[in-house]
């Protein structure tokens, strides 16, 4: 099978102009068809206090209501994927900017109201994405680049969390490609030592994750994430880095972040 | 050859919710491959309006400085874009949005600096269309929906006339399919008196076109409007078309619009 890597990048890079170019050029230069995905940053919230739509907070969850909605697919799918796209094709990759509702690639569900009503936010579950059309595109040659707005086929677009899109994606190609998924975020991986910038745990087994866990390497916010990795992990995936995007190009040698394997 | 359908639609249709879904709805019907080109609308005013940005008139020109471009390309290539994708993915339409920078699709030059500087508008060129890879996306089942956004190639987006897209595209494509622009306006097309509904001019031969002018038939906006559709047939399109949204159903019975032939 054919090697893909989907790579998410965050707000961290987006936002500083200088990362995100450098990013872009260590993306081009990685070797096999990938896919790019990426979230918002500040820049929403900023166009938000410039409209005067405040962020809507409920029991410290943001609510995606219609205005909010509006401001991000602005965003996201017009401001930051078009620059994206027009500076990727400038590196030499031949980009290609979408949501999930283009080509049907992701087709996501309102999530129900329970005891929060979070608006027009969308889960996604196996069925969400199509990998068929993905292929297509990457058999044209083409480098997907998609951001963190879905829809759900009956004309509505949802705001959808682009690591939950990163996954769902990565899953669904397995079944076509040798998948690598990976998250670039603020740290360089899993730290032995939060203090320590030398303490990176190279490789985590999945039998070695409750070990990890009971000894406090793992912890926080950090425990969903490399149970999410697990999981996309179990479903197909070859494996999850997770890592510094300015690192990036040290994936080759197998040494980006903390690289989760099965 | 197979026949491909290069639509254009403009502010008057865009900016209504009502004849948008009656559009989206008779588009969808239309067989054949098609392509849809968008123009923007009163949304990307208002919201200049909104955030302070004026619009910048030079000799009654509206020139596209940077922060105007940002606004065209949040509206255009998102907001505007992707509802229409999502609307059309629910009609049935397997629609893909895209900007000219997406898979390179149109690549244009910042219009030169004479009397006027117009900021960041692409002109286009024979070389722009990157036929191929529209052609990809057409076998793949997808339909483009493409906005009034290009790129240079370096990184740069610039505001696009969407009317000359569509026309670059039906020249650009006519070398694989056998080609039908469709330009879609207020008025039902080319009238013999325009206090008459009933005058319509149901056909004009290139042969004709100098008469017509002579008569007064056509006159004003009008004449650079066919010239260009004229261009167009010249440089391989089937035929040019130019009506109302509203009656595109009867296209079917050549029966929409004045049509313009060789």
């Amino acid at each position: 099978m054919k090697t893909l890597s989907i790579i998410k990048i965050g707000g961290n890079v987006i936002d500083n102009s200088e990362k995100l170019n450098q990013f872009l050029l260590d993306f081009t230069a990685l070797p096999g068809d990938k896919i790019l995905i990426h979230g918002g940053g500040k820049i929403a919230t900023e166009l938000g206090v410039s409209l005067g739509v405040e962020a809507k907070m409920v029991e410290g969850r943001r609510i995606t209501d219609i205005e909010t909605l509006r401001i991000v697919t602005m965003v996201y799918a017009g401001l930051i994927n078009k620059n994206m796209v027009a500076q990727l094709q400038a590196k030499g990759s031949n980009a290609i900017g979408l949501t999930g509702a283009d080509g049907n690639i992701i087709k996501a569900v309102k999530r129900p109201v329970k005891d929060i009503d979070y608006g027009f936010v969308g889960d996604l579950d196996e069925s969400s994405v199509s990998s068929d059309t993905l292929d297509s595109l990457l058999k044209a040659g083409l480098v997907p680049v998609l951001c963190a707005i879905t829809h759900d086929g009956e004309s509505q677009l949802l705001n959808t969390n682009a690591d939950t899109i990163a996954s769902a994606v990565a899953v669904a190609m397995s079944s076509l490609y040798d998948t690598s998924l990976i998250y670039c975020f603020e740290k360089r991986g899993v730290m032995r030592d939060i203090d320590d910038d030398q303490s990176l745990v190279p490789v985590i087994r999945m039998g070695e994750f409750e070990t990890l866990k009971n000894e406090g390497v793992v912890s926080g916010g950090m425990i969903p994430k490399l149970h999410n990795a697990f999981e996309a992990i179990k479903s197909g995936v070859n494996a999850v880095y997770i890592g510094k995007a300015d690192e990036l190009p040290q994936i080759d040698q197998q040494n980006f972040g903390t690289r989760l394997i099965r």
